[in-house]
């Protein structure tokens, strides 16, 4: 599935009209997962619990809010969190879920590449599906699998797979003229064979000639064994083609973060995703002091606080958040002109999962209408001056504070 | 340009399906450029800083909100600030350029008007641009060519001439059937000839064979000037075809305002402009109380405000408001049912100019759900129970609380 251009250009139309440009830097820093709960009732939250005099301190000179990702209600996977802060409506634009899939396991997914979920299924000897999972096949079993399949060879096309877990992997095909308009091959239901890939349009036919190919060949291969003896794919997706961050916001924009799935999101935005040494938060904070003065706008990425809150747990949470505070001083030290302190959607301890609560958010620069509340804590964003507002409207926020949009109007 | 009348429609007519007569009244007080920041981080803005005791009173028994007049980001001028608080959407009513050009020095601009931003500009011998802005001619220079222009007739056709500054100029054609989808003379580069103009659609030939003779006499009567031997004209705009209040609101609304820009913008949503002697802002409550009987809404613009933000004067904002409190207890003296406290952008005077800001409004009503807050003020009015709304949201607001919207569905 594909972005809508047309109606892409006439979201940004309005603010791209009004884009100038200034001598100014922002940063967005991102703690996936931010927004939590008390453990119990009347508690406080992981943010709230943490001792983080620097975020404080900042808070106090800030705006705060809280930031709805997609719509109210409405728990969002990773990569509408990411979309929605970056100042993309989610409900607009879409990145289509074989796309997500490969940017999840980390694939650097590419303009040109078709990516799918893959996964194993079980078919009788007359290829009648009677398991749609292979009985969720253990993940050390889908390796050996795709190992096999890894052997496939296709004429001026280059497979990538990417085991996911148990039954499911990611399947990537790199090559010019491929389109996603396709059908998936999953039926839905047991007791029929797998479809065939069929394009639904002309310009998709010669992925769905290949895919088919590829498909046949997994066949082969897998034929004999048990319970996995053949592979569907479904979720076709080709690299979403999204207004870019130079495009609609006149930003030159750099990207740090460690895992594929955001490096993914951030460069389908435009941002041009940093290659640094080490893994840490410090590796990160030194590789934005190191390119400081070649971009516009740095996105940061900490993944900590939303694995911890992913595996309930709540104090390890606290020390992720904690570990980020001891770093703000030296992204202040660079004397940013904008900063925003948010996450792409909250995923408190006690539900193990993301969860749709709005999620903290900062808003510090010179002429911010500062709240005086020396606090960032869910409890007192939501007293903030910014309102409990969509996640996208921090962009234009930013851009503002950074003299970077002129008047509307006479 | 025209406002889209189709769309303009749709937009009201959900409520104006609800609207009830009543026997209330409403009072619209806008201070222009009201929303400040204070001088220094962590201190208070001009309105906070003020000693306002009538206000802070009246705060106490209203509701009180921020208002985004345009979108967030977004820096109004004073067309769209306006249409905002007006109850408008000013992403979908748009007033032209040539339009606001006229209101801007107070041109009295009528329904059959089209109007134009024009400049001198400088050719060479053979007619092709060598300045586009005549080398920002002197304004007394200017004048005097102005006076050369007004001696130019056409037939069947009223011209009006209005300086601006420098090198800029109003220009108003007044006659039947002019219409502005035309194309603009500035080439907006140098080394070609102006370009004539040109209608975009049958019925807009008429205005552009005019204009043409218009710019052809002006060539005449400034050869062999220096620098300023030629004009250009842009930004052609009817007075906009904006859905009224009495259409949309079942209102008879009056407005009082002493500059022309705000008198024009209050005709185009049909108010009826108050003459009234005097300047002062005492004038201006004096035609209030005068016409109380009259009208079912009064919009009051008070311009000190803005103007002492835009010259970055802190203290004369202050006082500007300081001013405005002591004329409070006149307007409750009325007994008005509503009174809105408002203005239709922020203009901290830290930054001279207009801003992005939220806007500090009150809304005072018999049935409203005050928020006992005792203060207005912007960090007060981000703590109040309207949150933090749309500028346009308020007029429904205002209407409900003076009885004058009925229920919706059964």
């Amino acid at each position: 599935m594909r972005a809508e251009m047309s109606e892409a250009g006439m979201d940004f139309k309005f603010l791209k009209n009004l884009i100038v440009p200034a001598q100014t830097r922002i940063v967005m820093l991102i703690m996936d997962g931010l927004g939590g709960l008390p453990l119990e009732p009347g508690g406080k939250t992981e943010l709230e619990t943490a001792c983080k005099p620097n975020l404080d301190r900042l808070a106090a000179r800030s705006a705060l809010g809280l930031t709805i990702p997609v719509a109210p209600g409405i728990t969002p996977g990773s990569g509408p969190g990411h979309l929605g802060i970056f100042g993309y409506d989610p409900l607009r634009y879409e990145i289509g879920r074989g796309a997500l899939e490969a940017l999840g396991v980390d694939f650097e997914l590419c303009p040109e590449d078709l990516a799918a979920r893959g996964n194993f299924c079980t078919l009788d000897s007359n290829g009648i599906l009677t398991d749609r999972r292979a009985g969720r096949l253990p993940t050390s079993q889908s390796l050996e699998l795709l190992a096999l399949l890894r052997e496939i060879r296709l004429d001026g096309v280059e497979c990538f797979i990417e085991p996911v877990k148990e039954h499911r992997f990611a399947y990537i095909m790199r090559a010019h003229g491929l389109e996603d308009d396709l059908c998936e091959t999953d039926p839905q239901k047991i007791g029929v064979p797998p479809l065939p890939v069929a394009a639904l349009q002309p310009g998709s036919e010669k992925a769905a000639r290949l895919l088919n190919q590829f498909i046949e060949q997994a066949r082969s291969r897998l034929a004999g064994k048990s319970p996995a003896n053949m592979i569907m794919l479904r979720g076709f997706a080709r690299f979403p083609q999204l207004p870019t961050y130079s495009e609609v916001f006149g930003l030159r924009a750099a990207a740090i973060a460690v895992n594929g799935m955001y490096r993914g999101v951030a460069k389908m935005v435009g941002m041009q995703v940093l290659k640094f040494d080490g893994d840490t938060l410090q590796d990160e904070i030194s590789a934005l002091e190191n390119h400081w003065h070649a971009f516009d706008f740095f996105y940061i990425h900490v993944k900590k606080t939303d694995t911890a809150g992913e595996d309930g747990d709540f104090y390890r949470k606290v020390q992720a958040i904690e570990e980020v505070d001891a770093l703000i001083p030296r992204i202040l030290d660079l004397e940013p002109d904008v900063v925003i302190v948010s996450g792409d959607h909250s995923s408190p301890a006690v539900l193990k999962s993301h969860s749709w609560h709005p999620v903290p958010t900062l808003l510090y620069a010179r002429y911010v209408r500062e709240d005086c509340i020396a606090e960032f804590g869910e409890r007192a964003c939501a007293r903030g001056s910014l309102g409990i507002l969509p996640a996208k409207d921090i962009m234009p926020l930013a851009l503002a504070n950074a003299g970077r949009i002129t008047k509307y109007g006479a």
